[in-house]
C-alpha cells in the first residue's frame, strides 16, 4: 500500500459510457447537486472554530455563511396556501430529486428483464436504501404477484411436505432485521480494469433495508425437516428464471435466514421478490431468491444451474470457485466520487459504506494519498451485523491532485485488500466477488475519476 | 391495573367514522390482508412443535400448511418475461398494496392544509416507517422548495450572523441517526374518550426514519454563539404558518439536534420540510420545524404562538401546561389492533411499536386479560434511543373475548401509565401527550375493537 499515487487514469470504454444511462448520470453528477460547486467553505471566516479540521479549513477566506440575507424577504411558500395533505396516493420525492434514480447499464446486459438497475449510492445518505431505489437484478423480468395466490411449498426431508399460504406465514412469529444485499457481480467491472465513471456503477448493486419475516427454521422445524441429515435447503422462486440456490442448513438452524415478506416498514416492492423472498445475511444477492415458492431440504448440494454454470469465478490454477456465498469486507468512498466535482480547496465530509458479510464493520480507514497514510474514520450508528455501516471523516482540501480511499476491517479482524493482493489470489479473470480497495483520484481542476491502483 | 375486563365499547361519533377517509379504512380493515381470515393455524397439525406457544396452538386441528399443491402449477408468471428493470422513476409498491396509505381525518380539521394524514400502523413492520406513508401535520399546507434558492440564517447571540446555501450545510460534518417523531397529538382523542376504530387513527401521528445532517451545535460554534448566556434557540420556518418553537440549548449542546436534509437514505420529502427541517430526538413532532430557515440564539423562551397559544394543555388546577417538550414513555399493539378480524382460535404473533423520548425501551409487557396478567414481549434489535422499538410476543387465541394491551417501560424507570394514573395528574382536559395504554378488546366473533379500560 505504499506510494500508489501512480493511479492510472483510465478511459472507458465507448459502448459503457455513450450508453444512455451512463452518459446522463455522468453529465448529472457533473453538474449536478452534488457537486459541491458553489463557493468555497472556510470556517475560519465565519469567525468561530468548529472541529479542528473546520479550523484547518480557514486558509482561504470566502463567503460561505455570509449569504445575501434579502432571500429571506417573503418568497412565494411564506406568503401563500401550500398543497393539502397527501392522502390520495403514495407519496414521493421532490421534483427536484428527480435526477436520483436507479440506472441500468445498458453496456453490461442484452435485455432489460435480464439486466441490472444500479442503486443511486453518490446520492443516498447512511444505511437505508429507499425502496424506490433499491438495486434490482432480474433474470427473466419482474411479476407484481396476487399474494392470495401465492404458495410457499416446503418438501424433500421433512415429515410432512407443507403448503403455506400468506396468511398462514404473516400470523407465525416474526423478526426484524436490517442487512445489506449485495449482488456478487457487484464492481465486477473492476477485474477488467474498467473505469466505470461513477459509483452508482462500480459500487451501486448494494442496498440496504429492514427486513421482516419469519426465521425459514421455524417452517423447518414445522415440517419435520431432519436437521441431522439435512446438510443444505434448496430455495426456488417462482418466476421464470426458475432461479433456484442452495443454502447451507448451518446458516438456516443459525436463524439467520428468514422467509420476509416485509421491506423497510411495508411489504416488499415487486422488483425484489413481493410478496415473498428469501433472506441470506451475509451472502450474495443471487441466493436472496424472489418470490419464494418452494424449500426443499436435501443432503448435498443440488449443483442447479445458477450455482454450477453461472456465479462461478475462473481461478489463475483452471478451476472454478463454486458456491461462492459469502461477501467480505468491503467499502467505498461514496462522497466525493467519481463524476462529481470540487470546484475549490477547503472542508469537505469524505463519507461512504463498509459492510461484511461475516459480521459487523469494526474500523473503516481512509487515505486522500493513495495509500500512503491513513486516517481511521468516524463511524456511524447503529454497527449491525451483516449490514451497511456509514462512515464520515472530516478533510481539507489543499487544491493538489489527491486519491481518495478507504479500507474497511470486519470483527473476524479481515482487511479490504488492494487490487493486487485480491489477484494475487484470484487471478485476473472472475466476475464476481471483487471487494478491493476502490481509488478516486482528484484532479487540481476539482474532477473526480476512477483509478485502479495497484 | 387488577379487574379490569370491564372496558366499556363505545360508539364512535358519526361525524368521525362517517367521514370518508376513517370509513374506508375501517371497511378495508375488516375486509383486508391483514384480517387473518383465512383458515385457522395449527402447528400441530403440521406434525411438528415449533416454539411452545406455536405447540399450544395445536388444539384445533386446521388445515394450515396443508394446501393445495395444484396452485404451484405454472402460473404466468412462471412461464412468461416479466417486466423490465425499472429506470424510469421511482418504484412504487405493489398494486395490491393500495389500501396501505396514510388517511386524513375528516373530522379533525377544517382544511387540507392545515390537517393531519396518519401513517398505517397497522399494516407496518419493522421500526422504519416508508418516507411515502410517513404522516403528515401541515399548518399551511406543504411546499416543494428549490434547494438552490433555500438559505438558512443564524443569528441572535452570535459572534457573526450567517446565512447558509444547502451546498455549504451539506459540506459540513454530518451524522445518521434512528428517530420516531410523534405528533404532541397524537391519541388524543383518548382524553376525550373517543372510540377512534383503528390504530392508524389512535397512533397514527408517529413515525420513524434514519435521518441524516449536521449537529445544530457545529452551526453555532461557528457563528460564534453565547453557549453560556444563550440558553435558548428559536427555530422558524420558511413556510406560511410561520413556525417558531423555543428549544432549550441543552438539547443541543448535547449534539443531539440536527438540521437535518436526509431522510430514510434519501433527501427530506417535501412534505417532511425539504430540504431542511429540524430533528430534536424524544420532542413532540411540533418542534421538529419543517423548512427550516433560521435559528436565533437567545437568553429566554420566546413565548411564540406556537408554544404559548397551540401545543398547551389545560390542567385540573385552571393552569396550562407550557412547553411540554418530550414525549413520554408509551407503546400500542398494531396487530391484532382496531378493526381487525380474527376469524378463528389459534396461534397469532402479537406485534406492536414501543417508546420513550427519554431513552431506550427498556422492557414492553402484554396482557391479553386487560392487566390482570403480563408477559415480557421479545423487543426487535437495534433497540436505540429515542427511537422506535418493534416487539414481538407469541399467543394462543381460544376463542373467548380477550383485551389486549401493551405497557412499555423505559431505561429511565418509567412506566407507561394506566388512563386512571394519567388522569389523576392531567385531568380531562387535555389535547396533547396522552400516553396511557392501549386496550384492544378481542369480541368472541372475532371483531377487534378500541375500548377505554380504567
Amino acid at each position: 500500500m505504499q506510494n500508489q499515487m501512480t493511479g492510472r487514469l483510465r478511459k472507458a470504454p465507448e459502448n459503457f459510457v455513450q450508453g444512455d444511462g451512463v452518459a446522463t448520470v455522468f453529465a448529472e453528477a457533473k453538474a449536478g447537486r452534488r457537486s459541491f460547486i458553489r463557493s468555497a467553505f472556510a470556517a475560519a471566516a465565519a469567525g468561530a472554530a468548529g472541529t479542528s479540521a473546520l479550523a484547518q479549513g480557514g486558509q482561504k477566506a470566502s463567503s460561505v455563511g455570509d449569504g445575501d440575507p434579502n432571500i429571506l424577504e417573503m418568497p412565494a411558500h411564506t406568503k401563500g396556501l401550500g398543497q393539502p395533505v397527501v392522502t390520495d396516493g403514495y407519496g414521493k420525492p421532490s421534483k427536484y430529486e428527480s435526477n436520483v434514480q436507479r440506472r441500468q447499464s445498458p453496456g453490461l446486459t442484452q435485455t432489460r428483464q435480464a439486466s441490472v438497475s444500479f442503486a443511486p449510492l453518490q446520492s443516498l445518505f447512511g444505511i437505508v436504501t429507499p425502496s424506490g431505489l433499491h438495486f434490482e437484478r432480474h433474470h427473466q423480468g419482474w411479476w407484481d404477484i396476487d399474494p392470495s395466490k401465492h404458495r410457499l411449498m416446503v418438501n424433500g426431508m421433512v415429515k410432512k411436505n407443507m403448503v403455506f399460504t400468506m396468511d398462514e406465514i404473516m400470523r407465525l412469529p416474526s423478526v426484524s432485521r436490517f442487512h445489506f444485499i449485495e449482488c456478487g457481480a457487484n464492481t465486477g467491472m473492476e477485474w477488467g480494469n474498467v473505469a466505470v465513471p461513477t459509483v452508482q456503477y462500480t459500487h451501486g448493486m448494494i442496498s440496504c433495508s429492514e427486513f421482516t419475516g419469519v426465521p425459514l427454521i421455524t417452517l423447518l422445524e414445522m415440517a419435520g425437516a431432519d436437521l441431522k441429515k439435512g446438510k443444505f435447503v434448496l430455495a426456488e422462486g417462482a418466476d421464470g428464471s426458475s432461479m433456484t440456490r442452495t443454502i447451507p442448513m448451518e446458516l438456516i438452524t443459525s436463524g439467520e435466514v428468514i422467509v420476509a415478506y416485509g421491506q423497510n416498514g411495508e411489504m416488499l416492492r415487486p422488483e425484489q421478490g413481493y410478496p415473498l423472498r428469501l433472506v441470506v445475511p451475509g451472502v450474495q444477492g443471487v441466493s436472496w431468491v424472489k418470490y419464494l415458492r418452494r424449500i426443499e431440504v436435501g443432503d448435498m448440494p443440488y449443483a442447479t444451474k445458477d450455482e454450477a454454470v453461472h456465479y462461478i469465478d475462473l481461478m489463475p490454477d483452471g478451476q472454478h470457485r463454486q458456491y461462492t456465498s459469502i461477501q467480505e469486507c468491503k467499502s467505498v468512498v461514496t462522497t466525493p466520487s467519481g463524476g462529481q466535482m470540487l470546484l475549490d480547496k477547503g472542508f469537505y465530509n469524505i463519507s461512504g459504506l463498509a459492510w461484511s458479510g461475516r459480521g459487523k464493520v469494526k474500523r473503516v480507514d481512509v487515505s486522500v494519498d493513495g495509500g500512503r497514510n491513513w486516517r481511521t474514520a468516524r463511524l456511524e450508528g447503529p454497527v449491525l451485523t451483516k449490514c451497511l455501516t456509514r462512515f464520515n471523516i472530516d478533510w481539507v482540501w489543499d487544491g493538489k491532485p489527491a486519491i481518495i480511499q478507504s479500507r474497511a476491517m470486519d470483527e473476524t479482524g479481515y482487511v479490504q485488500p488492494t487490487n493486487n493482493q485480491l489477484r494475487a489470489v484470484r487471478g485476473t479473470r472472475s466476475i464476481y466477488h471483487n471487494n478491493s480497495i476502490q481509488s478516486w483520484a482528484l484532479r487540481e481542476d476539482g474532477e473526480v475519476v476512477n483509478v485502479q491502483l495497484a
